[in-house]
């Protein structure tokens, strides 16, 4: 059915954003056009820009207004280390730990077969050709550990093996302030395997 | 911090909407910029449509883009009954139910002293015009069952009293398909005080 009138077309089109359902969609559209049609504004300029301004970083294929991304640009980053995540969301996550200094490449999904998403879709031959420029020694596997994070990371660590890199991948184990008895079975099952000297 | 880029920006833009917090907001840029370019598009249209045309309707106060909305000015709607509901989306609830034919009026709000919100915040001086004037027989109200929409209710209905009209109030009790073991005592108390002959 055809939304006829603006404020049915407005909740509509709310409903494209993750999450949101038709009842949020309504309390959303209700709330903008009763309580804060300046935020309304703004978040229209912002999509208007974003649509129009954002790309993929020519290096590491994060979204960037720029040819290259800032971080990518950054002269204090380690160009030795190349961390390869699957979503900006997660470089964001990574970002926010302060514990990584080097580069990344943001695959942009991950391996999904069934849903016809292959090497190229998530681009791993711009991943190969960046990973092999000389600068990079040491390529960080920090795709999520899901079945499809997993084949991921094991797909890119086969592809670049035996080219002098160091592959390694960021640790599974018990959360940090974690305790035994709430985790679940899989994952104290692997922290065990993967116990390491004390 | 004033975001500086316009995937930031966009953001940024997105906390506007109720519920949304950091995390969804970056969730939802990410999702718009990589996979609903279209989505985003159409939602920056709609809310520009939105912010230009919609207004509130002459007569009940809702969203609408005429001067008098559609319900309102349905020629199949009672003219003799006036609900009385604090949102549009209660009324959009209501008309889900398909049991009332009747004209509302949308408060857009409710009574509440304590954030400044008075009887002519939420339209009372033309709300009492609508409903003294010779069509109206009888007043629904239906605000909610909090202590705001509870004082509203009783407010209107000593604003209504002695003007020939028939003053209703939406029943309380135990929700259809409910059963007694799991409604809150309060509830099941009021069922219990409001009991009708069988």
């Amino acid at each position: 059915m055809k939304p006829v009138n603006a404020v049915d077309e407005l909740i509509e089109a709310l409903r494209c954003l993750p999450g949101v359902g038709p009842k949020s969609a309504q309390r959303m559209a209700f709330h903008l056009l009763q309580h804060d049609p300046a935020g309304a504004q703004r978040l229209g300029a912002a999509l208007a820009r974003a649509l129009a301004s954002v790309r993929r970083c020519a290096r590491c294929n994060t979204f960037t207004e720029e040819e290259v991304c800032a971080l990518c640009a950054s002269p204090k980053r380690d160009p030795s280390a190349l961390c390869i995540v699957e979503t900006p969301a997660d470089l964001a996550t990574m970002e926010q730990t302060m514990a990584y200094r080097g580069h990344y490449f943001v695959l942009m999904g991950r391996l999904s077969p069934l849903d016809g998403v292959g090497p190229h879709e998530i681009g791993l031959d711009r991943l190969l050709a960046r990973a092999t420029d000389g600068a990079v020694k040491e390529v960080v596997l920090a795709t999520n550990f899901t079945n499809e994070g997993e084949a991921t990371a094991h797909y890119i660590g086969e592809m670049l093996r035996d080219r002098g890199l160091r592959i390694t991948r960021i640790a599974r184990g018990i959360p940090v302030g974690g305790e035994l008895e709430y985790v679940d079975a899989g994952t104290l099952a692997q922290a065990f395997y993967e116990r390491r000297p004390a």
